[in-house]
């Protein structure tokens, strides 16, 4: 029998601090002099009730842990439940949004994915611009937490790469999982703590600098004006953010070990080392192509073009203009740029630098073996073999990532969404990007005018896309609930 | 050192058929008493005279058989060279075409892929008209004697599950796959004779009947009418038609077999129990749209999905309507159907249904293992367990296919090609269809619009995704060319 006491448990303790969190947007209300604070009080409320409900219904002695199947579940159900109630304040705000909008807001929120149905930001008060932004920061550190502590031992798409490497040295350094988060969550703060006082020096008020910040470091994307970053009109922001999404994207495992004295640990990663060859080639091309076909001088296209790859490759979805409107060429630079995202163990989606590492090097190996069909050759990521299931686990998670894409875009145009939005809108949902493409959900557009079954379908391929994909479908595996 | 001289024979050989196959046409055009002909007897003339130097210069003596790396090479020159010859004509007669624009025809031509440059199909000559459709008749029973006698040799993107099975039964039967071969274009001749006399039936001229067969049981696409098929406004003639287009896809081997008597081995093989079920769903799924939403009779809106689902899924590209309008859910379905294709050794392209049969499998391999870590599971393709080898060679052909097909609609975007054309165009071409989807390249327009540079890559794509990739990409690999 799946015993459900151990997940219900642990969603109880999520909840509680769920409904913790809400008590800092209702203290910026409070303080900020309007009565939204109560919006955040009886969320809070809730949450914490039905939180509790959970700890003391399944609280027991005796053994913590919890087995394999188990923490599927509780992976798949976390991030379910969250926002679910996460969209409470969101209900009760007078933002006139359905459960769907809200629903949605809050997915998009704890996922890091950025897309969202809020027109008219500047206006909102800061209590639900706290609050989206907190959702995308808990969603950041989150996500980081399962990569380093879950995610390895479920094998889900390859992760098991990261399991041996962090067995082979780390385990004696630090035996526990929760010890290495804490110290990450430290890195993780301290990094948006600088953020945010970068962001302030330049002029931002303290409140915005701290929100994005949050959204900034989590590659989440929500922003508190419409103008997302564009609102500032300013070249030292843009040059922050992009420094800071770019820091968002590295495995948080390696800035422990440069601050351990391993000052090399991150140049010689080869997936870093990969991340930044791509991004580096995709800022330069389209700048190339601004600079020579829209006619802007060199050093705007350079700035445009890295502000914007870097906010999509992320998957932050920040915008300083419609890139939409730059023609075919970047249309479809971004549609793919979506795709790839940042390295594993970061606050990035989409499919990761080091699934593409192990796909070329498996590609490349076939191709040796084509015309040499006696040699043996083997594939390496990071100079070391990769093993036969990591090639396999790789290699289904790409297939299963383009199928559900597949999907995805069908049933948006079943849902009347045209071409261009469906296809990029299920590219930006599974890979949390946040903005899709062309004048409906484009960098100036928004998710409010699609129908709620879209946006319900837009969560989904937010929630397998967050959860690399074989977290969800194990569960609508029959077998998995057979005994 | 690599021998070329086997390779530049069999090019010559294959160049001094073509030329003979140029004099079909000449006669064509003297009975119809227009003085095209001499257009066919000069390229014939060119043509057989290069290969005849190409033959003569390495004749020699003793060993005839090729090793692996000069079948890579024959392969990639042999579906070059063909075309750059196949052009001629289509250049020296009256269409006002470059040689780009000619180049491209004869490639769609001999990859069955169907798209056209050229516009007033009704006025053109007729040796024109046969011409296109000899290209493509051959390009048809070429690849079927591709998969049989040299893909499995070469291993190429799991091609090799078919050599597997040849050598299990029956080698014994036949020994050499020229014999194969000869009885398997003693198959398709027959059914080309077949299909030529249904609609020669349905009151089509004798002259469209042979034409339109030659290039539905070759599933390519090419039609004597810029209307296609629609020209014809007849509900058999479009029967018929579905019938050899689907025929076209199935194992030209299979038929073999049930000629000599194992009626059942059509209907139990998984690869076409497969392609059936996807046909079926397709076609059902999208008839219910049109009857649902466009407002068409139940009749019609099957024959309609149908015919066109069929069309673009086997990579013919035959049209009776412009689905491009049906809206953005038919939009993406037909995106993504493109890709599919049909059954390996058969006359269609795309990713082929036995590729997706291992791809599900390994799929759901790994979806029970990972919550049974210790369970030992088999991926099974017709009832045979999966070979290691085969698993990874599908796997990397799908990631080098959708990174060919990125590669390919990212490069037509700089082109200037609008995002539906780009993304359309290079799903078409890579998977050998005919037309795109939208205004310029769907079913109702042409590719004449586009620029060189388009016709060019669109080329590339066509061959790639007709080789199979791997058998281009080996010869792209440095190690191939060293000793």
């Amino acid at each position: 029998m799946l015993d459900f006491r151990p997940v219900l448990f642990i969603l109880g303790v999520l909840l509680s601090t769920l409904a913790g969190a809400m008590c800092l947007p209702a203290i910026a209300d409070l303080v900020s002099g309007n009565k939204d604070w109560q919006v955040f009080a009886v969320s809070a409320g809730f949450t914490g009730f039905i939180g509790g409900l959970f700890v003391f219904s399944s609280a027991r002695r005796g053994k913590k842990s919890i087995n394999v199947r188990q923490a599927f579940l509780l992976t798949s159900l976390a991030w379910i439940i969250i926002p679910a109630f996460g969209a409470l304040p969101m209900i009760f705000a007078d933002l006139n949004l359905t459960y769907t909008d809200a629903f949605f807001e809050a997915m998009s929120g704890i996922t890091t994915t950025g897309s969202t149905v809020i027109v008219g930001l500047d206006n909102v008060q800061p209590g639900i611009l706290l609050w989206r932004a907190l959702l995308q920061w808990l969603g950041g550190i989150g996500i980081i937490g399962m990569a380093i502590a879950i995610m390895p031992l479920l094998q889900v798409g390859g992760m098991q790469l990261f399991r041996m490497e962090s067995s082979d040295k780390s385990e004696k350094i630090m035996p526990r999982a929760a010890q290495l988060i804490a110290y990450i969550g430290f890195i993780y703060l301290s990094f948006t703590a600088v953020c945010a006082f970068l962001y302030w020096i330049t002029g931002m008020t303290g409140f915005d600098a701290i929100a994005h910040a949050m959204t900034t470091i989590a590659t989440g994307g929500f922003s508190t004006h419409d103008l997302s970053i564009g609102y500032f009109e300013d070249i030292r922001v843009e040059l922050i953010t992009i420094v800071f999404m770019l820091l968002g994207s590295l495995p948080f495992v390696l800035y422990l070990k440069v601050l351990r004295g391993n000052l090399r640990a991150l140049w010689c990663d080869s997936q870093v080392q990969w991340f930044f060859t791509i991004v580096i080639t995709a800022v330069g091309a389209l700048a190339i192509y601004l600079w020579q076909t829209k006619g802007k001088d060199p050093i705007t296209a350079i700035s445009n073009s890295a502000f914007n790859v870097v906010s999509v490759i992320t998957g932050t979805g920040y915008s300083n203009t419609d890139f939409s409107a730059w023609g075919p060429f970047a249309l479809a630079s971004f549609l793919f740029l979506m795709f790839i995202g940042g390295c594993a163990g970061s606050t990035t989606c989409g499919i990761k630098v080091f699934r593409f590492q192990v796909l070329y090097a498996t590609a490349l190996t076939q191709i040796r073996k084509l015309h040499e069909p006696h040699g043996v050759f083997l594939s390496y990521y990071n100079r070391k073999p990769i093993d036969e299931t990591v090639e396999s686990s790789v290699m289904g998670f790409f297939f299963l990532y383009a199928l559900s894409f597949a999907v995805l875009a069908t049933g948006l145009g079943l849902m009347g969404l045209d071409f261009l939005t469906a296809i990029s809108g299920a590219a930006t949902a599974i890979s949390n990007v946040g903005p899709g493409l062309g004048a409906t959900i484009g960098p100036a557009g928004t998710f409010i005018t699609l129908p709620d079954s879209a946006k319900w379908l837009l969560s989904f391929g937010m929630l397998i896309g967050r959860l690399e994909l074989f977290t969800i479908f194990v569960l609508l595996a029959p077998s998995f609930w057979r005994e």
